[in-house]
């Protein structure tokens, strides 16, 4: 049976995205207390696959996952998957969220919901938590004077109670996780997505170079996204998604002259496209 | 006297860098509890200028202040300074820093020392913060089993000790900071810095057509930062910063072109550069 990492415990949006992917087929889902100890599993073998926020359409980029990918694994992105996340505001039963004076919730879901917790609850000291459960669970603790934000099921798992849903500063909220393993397993479906990550010389006009060969291919761009490259102000290395797979002749032509013209390159997938629209 | 911001409580990295832009002048330091109401306090004209972290050669830009700056306020950067960063683990006075259970720090921070928390101090639970200051203190209530990570000043304030310097996972961390404020203050210096914001049409070739705009005016660029464009996965804006000031003849017409192939452009300022080396 596949063994499936996410990071936990109980009640995480990662968790949902697990249970999703795996959908009817049989497989061990397994809770891990942190994104990297997540990713080092499947990278050691402990683990076959695992489903991994990767970013958001309100807060961006999840770094750490980011960072690990480029400089810390060997792993491939072999899915992805698309979810709408609806964060809520959870208190004890019986409690007033407008009296509340302390907010429990992961940063990634505090960024989300700024515009709310400045606005609706500003006398609230906002607590950050390394995950939306760890929230409920000290929220729980703390009794009527505490909330936290993060996924419904988190709400029924600590016996807190859901008194607003929606609550991030855009209806519009998506979060895209990836599902990494060690070896690529799709081949060429109608559509493909490419993933991969690079650096370039530090002179002028070097980014561009590299945006135009996929011009000259005539391949679309569907991310990019700019991390430090951990050493300098102002080196960057860069996450660039395309359309099509690693098999198409032209993908296959634009990522040997990327190769050429980049001082550190790394090929994170091929997998098929999943389209909001 | 001039009023100028921070974010606080007293003991952070972000009171340390106001302290150094103030130095000899008079000025009275003004400690707020977060980044945006640091930044709204200078857009309501409460504040004259504001002292702000914008990125840190480790973790990347600090999200919250790219997002106010490109959607909420209407400031411009008027300087920049840039500090060595050393993060340092501090601990109640005469307990061992092998033997903590918890850590409390800024989730920056946090990102900052990642494998020395992996590699160091695996046993002990990792708790976000506000500020590194709110991580001192929590460090200090829980006593000997807790340690909390951040700027050496923070444990003369709590009253702890720092037992280890330089955690940070490379020697190398630098955090820039930028001066906001209503108004453009300086002329054109000797070396310049210009910052903008856009986004484009999603199509293809987009953004290359804007660096090559830069390219074509011989105008080095020295960062170029994404953030999802709030609404959609797969749109971003783009922060830039490029050499040269505003009224510099050539920097004017390529910004002018610039303005011309966005969709969303924003001035962000033009400011003397400081460089690393």
């Amino acid at each position: 049976m596949l063994k499936i990492g996410f990071l936990g415990p109980e009640g995480t949006f990662s968790q949902r995205a697990a249970l999703i992917y795996t959908g009817e087929n049989q497989a061990e889902l397994v809770s891990l207390p942190s994104i990297r100890e997540t990713l080092l599993a499947v990278e050691h073998g402990e683990l076959d696959l695992a489903v991994i926020p990767f970013e958001n359409s309100l807060e961006g980029s999840v770094n750490v996952v980011l960072d690990i990918l480029a400089w810390e694994v060997d792993l491939l992105i072999i899915d992805e998957l698309i979810l709408p996340i609806s964060q809520t505001l959870m208190i004890t039963p019986g409690a007033k969220w407008q009296e509340i004076t302390e907010v429990f919730t992961h940063p990634q879901s505090a960024g989300q919901c700024r515009l709310f917790l400045e606005n609706q609850l500003p006398q609230a000291a906002l607590h950050l938590t390394n995950s939306n459960s760890e929230g409920a669970n000290q929220a729980k603790i703390k009794g009527t004077t505490a909330g936290a934000i993060g996924p419904e099921q988190a709400a029924e798992i600590f016996g807190l109670e859901v008194v607003l849903r929606d609550i991030q500063d855009k209806d519009n909220n998506f979060t895209r996780f990836v599902v990494v393993g060690k070896n690529s397993v799709h081949a060429q479906t109608d559509k493909n997505k490419t993933s991969i990550v690079f650096s370039t010389e530090h002179k002028p006009g070097s980014l561009s170079c590299i945006l135009n060969i996929f011009s000259l291919w005539d391949i679309n761009m569907s991310k990019i996204e700019s991390r430090p490259a951990r050493g300098k102000l102002g080196r960057y290395i860069f996450f660039i998604d395309i359309e099509g797979h690693r098999a198409d002749p032209d993908v296959q032509d634009a990522l040997t002259m990327v190769k050429r013209k980049t001082t550190f390159y790394k090929f994170l997938g091929s997998y098929p496209r999943v389209d909001l629209d």
